[in-house]
């Protein structure tokens, strides 16, 4: 049976992705989506507000008066409301998945708590490609680090002001993790000018920005006689979106608990 | 301790790279080379040979000769040659790695029953590299397979007259035996002219053929909004003799049985 | 002085993406907006119809009112549309850029004509980088063709139904015509089994269809020792929208007569 | 009729490059072989000394033994044999290939004065590819670089020591000579931490180090909603003999003058 989802901040840039995701899905159907208390949406169809044509889901600003509809939320919302959603949602036995950032230690506490009575789903990045990529990324790195150099190359849209992204950074933590460096001294940023000979132990990365890029990024295992290249392409906020989705019907496998994205894609 | 190694086959085109690789190797040593009986490269030096400086080590025509300066064997030959060299090494206790092709099925079970005494590894590719893209490639298809489009995209030199390469066909078998597909039934081959939209189910292989690439195979893996690509270029032989390499020291920590590249990569 | 840009067909998915590159470009400015007579868009802000915020400029459904407004117009519509408006614009003497396709020979005669008055730009694709790769691609087969092998990979989304796409075979004829040989002859779309080893003459198209690709294309030159490759990534149909309104602001150099995307970007 | 080659330096590295490129050539064949005087190679197969056969060209010391038996020498040798062998060609008119390189200004003002008398042609790197992409470079930069951001990443082996490398800074003079900018200050060589938005007038530069990467070099256009990139990769130094031998036999339709690659693959 379809897993019933409701999205929150629905009238958001994500929530609207969220309804997308939801509706475009074979293993989930919307069946609630809700805003901001008074917000003028209230009683606009979901669909049409998301731009993907009318699903019969009237926008609400009340999760409460919808709690009977929805297996479970997905919610990338604000701290205080998330927390007071996954007080309602344990209550009534309802999933969460939570995108939601910017807890305070004392708020991730109290979020954490409610994993006695309902199954979470917490994570960082919720595209499947990228908790996909760091798995593989743990197994070519045990199996290729001590004979190959390795480097990392991502792109980015010319308006990203950090660099390198936070997702290259993660990937060479995974690299320094499974291979016992220190990704503070390994890391290369740059070069330019003479330097020595590259030594096997540095992670390089390279980086690139420009037009329109929604986020690339390859790691590279450059041994004697052979490469082997493991690339992510973002091509839409919608892989977030499906990644949600795909974790809320999984979390109604369990009964309670704290789940991340490897425990949705059994890469643990 | 630095695994010393014997290659037979020392006067052909793998077995210099063979010795090649064993010379380079950080963890192993070349200290016998092997040719034919009667050949006239008899007591040349075995780095010179193979094109990659004095090593001090002079060539020989007889495996008996040299059997105590090896602890593991390196055949690249012939089935006869193979076999023959496997008896001597199953009496003296020597580990075989055997690149060897073309056992009648008389003659593979021959080999196989050496499995008893001494530690034996076989494989169809020894490079490391693809070793390990077979397994990138199970876990991605585990994960990817129900939400995305699957394509192999492979390019050789001009000169090779099968398509697609063998490496690539392999790794389509290894995406339908995960996700339960058929190879014969899901396989396109090319795309031309007016079709149905594309059914998720099915696997293209798209071959490039040209100028001297040596061998590049990207698996792709095409989702809404992402896509994971795992790639691997080949260079040069050598990656075969470094993957034998390694196997050879591996080996060593076995007291028999029968063992592949996954075994020696840890893969399994 | 930024050249004031009229869009026809404002309320379609070009239309929309029209109005979007003249509000985004440095050097053209949308001053008016035109839908179908009687549309319920009339008096609608072209900015929020568009998605990309108030621009101050409402829609209308009379070119002839606002016929003043605009130095240039840009069209993608429909045959009957497109010649009413280019007889407005000839008799006002408005440059015209021109998308619209399926015009009978007719109607395409009756267009054509009025370049006598007014200058008229016309192409099958407007965008810029796709224009260029032509032209590289003409300069690069004139260098490479006779010492490389010659192969086109591109990829779209799985709902592409035509293989290889229409600007793939396009590519492909610019080689053909710089080197003076016939497509239909030299054309390689797919490769299966054993075939005789490559004949240098052949032009390899290689097609990947997957997820939701805008659309790929690379084409490489293989030699031996060495490879080029040109390659163009559409990321959104934006691309067209940008071009047509480069030759928008282009075509005001002239006083009249009949243009493509190559004189526009200067490649003749 | 095949251009008839001589090669010089014919025990080197290069030398036997240029052997192997002018034995496999369509157009030209190899007639003579020149190593230092007194060379214990004196006699040997050119061919055999190349490692691609035996040739029926037995190498000399020479030059001037075998002067009546070639149309056009290459030379990459040293400064002092270089201008040797040119007085030797000039007096009987041969054309010359020369990729000696360390001419002091003396030296180069005495060689260049060749140039009256035969046809020279002089290249800092002679592969086809290469002096291809600068050219394509040329026209990109010239359409694309007003609407969108230049990126230059290029690969290498992990043992050079030079960032970037001297081909990517010739990439980033053509695109800053074109657009008019001032390399020195547009180029940026890494990026770590927050920085401002993008530039558009910036060329940024990423590097990657490892492996056998012989060479990889691509420019990338960024534009919104496209992007177009030129890459070249090197697979060996044959690119480099091609390109000399190539240039050998379009010499031979000139009576005199200096020329470089530009001018041979008609170019300029």
């Amino acid at each position: 049976m379809a897993t019933r989802i409701a999205v929150t901040g629905a009238a958001g840039r994500m929530g609207k992705i969220l309804i997308e995701a939801a509706v475009k899905s074979e293993s989930a159907e919307l069946t609630a989506a809700i805003v901001r208390p008074g917000s003028s949406l209230v009683g606009v169809d979901a669909g049409e507000l998301a731009g993907v044509g009318k699903v019969g889901v009237k926008v609400t600003d009340s999760l409460a008066d919808v709690v009977d509809q929805f297996d479970a939320i997905i919610d990338f919302t604000s701290p205080a409301a998330t927390l007071a959603n996954a007080a309602l949602c344990a209550d009534h036995g309802k999933a969460m998945v939570i995108g939601t950032t910017g807890f305070s230690d004392d708020e991730k506490a109290e979020l954490l708590a409610f994993q006695a009575k309902i199954p979470l789903c917490l994570a960082a990045n919720f595209s499947t490609g990228v908790n996909l990529c760091f798995k593989l990324l743990e197994t070519a790195a045990r199996v290729m680090a001590a004979e190959s150099d390795i480097e990392i190359v991502e792109a980015h849209h010319r308006h990203k002001v950090d660099s390198p992204s936070g997702t290259a950074l993660r990937l060479g933590e995974v690299i320094a993790e499974t291979t016992g460096r220190d990704l503070k001294k390994v890391a290369v940023y740059g070069r330019e000018g003479i330097s020595a000979e590259r030594d096997r132990d540095t992670i390089g990365f390279a980086t690139v920005r420009g037009g329109d890029v929604v986020g690339e990024h390859t790691v590279m295992f450059l041994a004697d006689g052979e490469r082997v290249e493991i690339t992510h392409k973002a091509s839409s906020r919608l892989a977030f979106g499906h990644g949600a989705v795909r974790a809320a019907s999984w979390l109604l496998t369990k009964n309670c608990g704290l789940f991340d994205m490897q425990d949705v894609l059994d890469l643990k």
